[in-house]
């Protein structure tokens, strides 16, 4: 009997290098590649031989149906994702639905997150504890997402901010910007990563103040520092605090 | 003249698969990788004819020293981190002691970090807006862990942990677990995770109340659901919120 599968591949943040091996291999043993037509397109090229399923932004509830139908038909399916698999990824709704496919398994295969990737190129931003939220208002209530804002601001976290902005949500960055004001320095080092791994990649880094008021759009992620985060020769650093061992 | 240039390599949490292309070409090209012992065993194999340096624990800021110094002195330096560069890695502390060292150049080369490979494994635990927080009290005071633990807590954060526990360390999972059942349910899906990419690798999932109990070393890696998480045929799932829109 033929193994029935599907995997949910992070295939990180766009270039071809920054995939894991691992996802590399499972996207050239798969049959059909599943995903958001933007994110699908980088990989056409790579794999020109594959059979492809997209659907645009939104539909994603009929995708997951589809890659499972397909996986319970015997194919082998890859539902591929931005960054991870899971943060902000397919792997939740997949989970969710392959309930009603009993015979499918479901693989996760982890990969690079913006949060991560963005680090990289900034220098090291989430060095110590951090938290990640999203600003789309989307799935989520507005009331619980000022509220994340707020205790990750008291706790001191470093922050990685994902879909700062849209056309429907043009001030929303500005309004986390102020939240965090309530406990953090408008002068703590933050910075902004646009088309990370992709064309027209670019950083820069500003005050929590001046941060405010950037527009920012649906290609950018935005990083807060905690108190100690320091711009170092142009780098976004956040101690790990081994600065107290120079001795050694 | 040659350029002078150390590469802070995330390697993921341990299998070869598990590592970006890019992590894979930098090695494949440098001249030293340099790295805490054993992290470092983990490549010898896979790179034998490298030059190799390594210190053990707690000697990271004589480690960063040293390999500035080799990519000073003209060689192509790889410093070595388990999952990524940056979190809790040494992307930060290179970043700091290059000052010294004007003429090198630091790449950052990001990985998959415990908190997304250990996901995969689990299923989706981290799939909405989430936490890190390390409980080693080393390089942090106890009052700023137990702080971003209550924060955490309170905006329902999903939240993983990294370092839960050390011989010297044995009761902090259980005092972090106490002060999270101040604002998250006894109920909540949590999970653990050990030697996530290595021999031995292996799950459970358990309830917060659990988990106060559970009697975590330093190879296991903590995740601890929010409101809405659910154990859904053994896997950990926070939801997106995609079930919502299941009428499409």
């Amino acid at each position: 009997m033929q193994e029935k599968i599907i995997y949910v591949v992070g295939i990180g943040p766009g270039k071809r290098e920054q995939m894991t091996i691992q996802a590399e291999q499972v996207l050239k043993m798969c049959d059909v590649i599943v995903g958001y037509t933007v994110y699908v397109d980088l990989l056409r090229e790579q794999f020109p031989e594959k059979e492809y399923y997209t659907t645009p932004m939104k539909q994603e509830t009929k995708r997951c149906l589809e890659a499972l139908r397909m996986a319970d038909a015997g194919k082998k399916v890859a539902m591929v994702c931005s960054g991870d698999a899971g943060v902000y990824g397919m792997a939740s709704p997949i989970l969710e639905l392959a309930k009603d496919f009993p015979e499918v398994e479901v693989e996760v295969i982890p990969g690079v997150t913006a949060a991560l990737a963005g680090s990289a190129l900034l220098g090291a931003p989430l060095a110590h504890d951090f938290a990640v939220i999203s600003l789309s208002d989307l799935l989520t209530p507005m009331e619980q997402i000022e509220k994340r804002l707020l205790c990750a601001a008291q706790g001191d976290f470093a922050v990685c901010l994902y879909n700062p902005s849209s056309r429907k949500r043009a001030g929303y960055l500005k309004r986390a910007c102020e939240l965090m004001m309530t406990y953090k320095s408008p002068d703590t080092v933050c910075a902004v990563a646009r088309q990370i791994g992709r064309e027209g990649e670019e950083t820069q880094i500003l005050t929590l103040e001046e941060l405010k008021e950037f527009q920012a759009d649906m290609f950018t992620t935005v990083f807060i520092g905690n108190a100690e985060t320091e711009n170092i020769m142009g780098n976004m650093v956040t101690p790990r605090g081994y600065r107290y061992e120079r001795g050694q």
